[in-house]
């Protein structure tokens, strides 16, 4: 099938929820005007449907070889690649000061979800090197920076992140990468980093590898740990690349998707180099305070790990919605002549538009967090600033989370609506099912988001954000229960999502609750209900996102211009109310009562 | 890992909630005892942890494989086949007038289980072997029972379901394989048949295909369809195999899981065979009226498919479960001197106790309804029978969509569990994620299931197989309520199951009552709630027989002789009322609310 880019709804979702107008009014944004988005917004769209997309089932099929420690990409991964970079796409929303073109994060946001929709796999390396610009432009000496960043923006060269290690994984106090500093205040790095994207590939000139790794007299767990610069091959002077450093791939991993990026074990120190012994490193900030910088890096890369959740749901979504348009069989469940497409049946309907409340509503979340990102740098009122800062940090895992786990039953109903046909490879459903079951692991699996959310997010402020957002749902609420009373044929709509949001809030109210009031006497039972927490927070925010749309729709009735589009997204805001939101009040009874049953569960579980 | 099956469990559901004593009374269970039950169990054990479960892994990295019409199966297949046809296990279930073994379903569905945990993608075969051999039985001739059943019975022979057609799937009104009479009643079969699970290999001698064709005279639609036998070989008169047959297999499918069972397109009349042209079949039964008799075959292979949905669970649990008590990451909650095993952590212990109370509720629901199908064949008295009977097929959907749907939940969590290592495919969970995905498609996918149950299970006879399981639910929240008021230390864990049976039985009844009271004005909703409907049923009845788990496990505290597997076992019961229950109320008001976002839902589809 042919990828399109749903154009439509990200114009919807930033004009209408995301407030993408007064966004480039804001410092820094005022260059830019909606046309000029617009046209980026487009020449995007063409570019990953024609150059990007193709490519997705290649990678699929023909992975990434390995052979003496070079690794080949898949068939057209390269000029693809090329195509990327001469496009200027990697400098997207990286600042004008670096030579990047200084875009909001929501339109990074946007072109962050085409990109990955034409393919997950590819759109990892541009993912990683986002990542690593992004920490070198808020803690690389200006040497670092202009030594780097150029050939990343330019495509030339890519950057990865390397923190895990075959004992440290989610625990990164176990790494043991040894860093040694030289008289000439270069470092020399000695040990086995694993599951390192991009660690090694044929697409650019050089890797920037930013590696975690340990002084010898460094404190013990994680206030031990350093951030090197090691690239592939050292950096002259003059920008050229030089001797090849100490850093090899030993191996690819085997993996159950994304088969066209490369998942390397990356060897640090084994001599083979052209630099003698340890691959040479260098310093980034100070000694010690690596995870810290680290999280710079996975901050920006949690986000578009969410991103990356909307975009393989949305593919999912067009190959199914294509399939059940095409496929005949079955009587209409009102009697018909011979066999319909099966777009037509209610269990497909049910399936389908599952699929497009979920796709959409995770997708506004996201927008709009996107959108509070660049208030929170840009707004001239401190407050506003700092509030949009705090609403954007609550988000990070919550669209990690929220938008990684949908993925996974995105795709799988996307498969179900293929029936037989879904389980066979050569149909393609199957890939985004296999796909997308790293969305929920990698960049911090949703249990690390869950405890960064309820310890960091809610209960370090006292459920502050929490609860403004608690009173912005309700406030939504009761806008369309207003909006619900001259409405005329979409008044029973209205009056639907009102009354499953205000039940949604009710319980999300009282799980944050739960947690605010459990921390001190009973934090393993709030633990255990922390996936439930960002679930229900991640069901029921979206859900206020698709109230706010479907009042947006309503506006657009009374105006008298509203669309088809908005008639369409009008149904999925109502499906999203009756479909999804209900799964608040079953994830907080859970929360609510887990606590007691975790008491049992330990027993459960013993050996 | 080594696969232990879960006697344990395995014996307390037989005895505790599916009633095997009792069972062992009833007339043609009498030559039966307790011990030969238990000795019959332990035998299978040993049987498939090591002759099976070896080959699980071995059949997934090396698929069978397709060379000139023939197939040679994953390495130790053969072997392995040909073990389990020596050790009689394919007799097990069947009656002992046919040469079977007689024993009741229950003890049929645990061996099932076994081996289908052990090796799902082996246990194909001898699980469609099961459903020909049924079927002859129902309605095949004397001769032909004598003919094709025994060398079945004794493993020497192979069955197959021939359904699907490249444009009939679930829509088997448009099978167009032609069946033409012969002078001497034969008839010849051309045409092609898809997804043909086991319908070519080399494990047995001979293949026995039963094969849905149209005669050329035949009404359109369902009621044009007959079925035929259609051997590879011919059989001679002395039972010996003689011609080759004109049905050949032209290739295999690639598929996401399953690898080791051989999926083969079959055609049939290719000309190919020593036969001359056209596949040679003989009717089963009368013309007309093969999908009636097939389903005789579809119905035992639909709980069959049920209990590998409880198998690959078990399985995956079992893996997940090792892993985390070995793996080292992380500090504990309470703060430890160390990492700890990750089993440790909250979120992974919600993780396994969710797999295991969604294994344990499946398991003991698919039992006790195995159990109700025995007595429904066996007691002296005719409403006994009849009450049983209604209530087994009221079950099989229930079991079927119920325990595949959570398979592939419990899958994808005992992958998550791994962490970055389960997608990697050596570590073994991403097998479970893949093979699991077939289990709600094939035999009828979750919506074919969910019409079976709401149109002929819950309407046809106006609710009364489902209040009737409303009042029994209601009961046993009374009971569990009575024993938490002198229950000590279990007094809050039976609380919280009365508590949260109550309100999941509450939130049937209500979906129940929606269904009835709107067949005939909303037909529509009702079937888009269908699939959430059967997900609600099997969720509360599970519940149920988890509630009565409690119960057993109570009683044994209160008689002094409870053991460590009767207070995991509570632990469990507890658990699943918190995480899993609360599911039924939000399935519920989707359901209500269905309707009306349905309305909607259609304009959001369009093209």
């Amino acid at each position: 099938m042919n990828y399109r880019v749903p154009l439509q709804d990200i114009r919807f979702v930033m004009n209408e929820l995301a407030g993408l107008e007064a966004l480039l009014q804001l410092p820094g944004f005022e260059e830019l005007s909606p046309d000029l988005v617009e046209a980026v917004l487009e020449e995007n769209a063409r570019f990953v449907e024609q150059a990007i997309a193709p490519l997705n089932r290649v990678g699929d099929t023909q992975p990434a070889q390995w052979a003496d420690g070079a690794v080949k990409t898949s068939p057209g991964f390269k000029a693809a690649f090329g195509e990327f970079a001469n496009g200027g796409w990697q400098g997207l929303l990286h600042e004008q000061s670096i030579g990047g073109q200084g875009l909001p994060k929501l339109v990074g946001a946007s072109a962050g979800e085409n990109l990955n929709a034409a393919n997950l796999a590819f759109a990892l390396c541009p993912l990683l090197t986002d990542g690593v610009i992004e920490a070198l432009t808020a803690v690389g000496t200006e040497a670092q920076q202009q030594r780097y960043i150029p050939p990343m923006l330019q495509g030339r060269w890519t950057g990865t992140m390397n923190l895990t290690e075959p004992q440290a994984g989610s625990d990164l106090a176990q790494v043991a990468t040894r860093a040694v500093r030289q008289d000439d205040g270069s470092y020399r790095l000695s040990g086995q980093k694993i599951f390192i994207t991009y660690g090694e590939h044929d697409m650019a000139e050089n890797i920037v590898h930013l590696v975690l790794a340990r002084t010898p007299d460094a404190p013990k767990g994680v206030k031990g740990i350093s951030l090197f610069i090691v690239p592939k091959f050292l950096v002259n002077d003059d920008g050229s690349t030089g001797a090849r450093n100490d850093v090899w791939c030993a191996s690819l991993e085997h993996k159950l998707g994304i088969h066209g990026s490369p998942t390397a074990v990356l060897l640090y120190g084994s001599g083979k180099g052209e630099v003698g012994e340890g691959a040479v490193g260098y310093l980034v900030g100070e000694e010690n305070r690596g995870l810290e910088y680290m999280f710079i890096m996975m901050n920006a890369a949690r986000f578009a790990v969410g991103i990356q959740g909307v975009a393989v749901s949305e593919r999912a979504l067009q190959h199914a919605l294509e399939y059940a348009r095409e496929r005949l069989q079955g009587q209409a469940l009102e009697g018909s002549d011979g066999p319909v497409a099966i777009v037509n049946h209610p269990d497909v309907q049910r399936m389908l538009m599952t699929m497009k409340a979920l796709t959409e509503g995770a997708r506004s979340l996201a927008y709009v967090a996107a959108a509070a990102n660049d208030v929170s740098r840009h707004h001239p009122d401190q407050q506003e600033r700092s509030r949009n800062k705090a609403m954007y940090e609550y988000l990070v895992p919550v669209v990690k989370g929220f938008s990684t786990e949908l993925s996974v039953e995105v795709a799988t109903l996307g498969l179900q609506v293929h029936g037989g046909m879904g389980f066979i490879e050569e149909t393609g459903a199957a890939q985004y099912y296999r796909d997308a079951r790293i969305l929920p692991i990698y960049e911090g699996t949703t249990a690390i988001q869950a405890n960064d959310f309820v310890g960091r997010k809610v209960l370090r402020d006292g459920g502050k954000v929490a609860s403004q957002l608690a009173a912005d749902m309700r406030a939504t609420a009761r806008q369309v229960d207003e909006a619900a009373a001259g409405a005329g044929q979409n008044a029973d709509g209205l009056a639907l999502i009102a009354r499953q949001l205000d039940a949604a809030t009710d319980a999300y109210e009282k799980a944050t609750r739960y947690i605010l009031e459990h921390a001190r006497d009973g934090l393993r039972g709030v633990f255990t209900g922390s996936v439930p927490y960002l679930k229900l927070a991640g069901v029921a925010h979206a859900g206020w996102q698709m109230a706010r749309a479907s009042l947006a729709c309503q506006a657009h009735t009374q105006k008298g211009d509203a669309t088809g589009f908005h008639e369409q997204k009008f149904a999925t805001c109502v499906f999203y109310a009756a479909y999804i939101l209900p799964r608040a009040g079953a994830l907080c009874a859970s929360i609510v009562e887990g606590e007691l049953a975790n008491r049992y569960a330990a027993s459960a579980l013993a050996t």
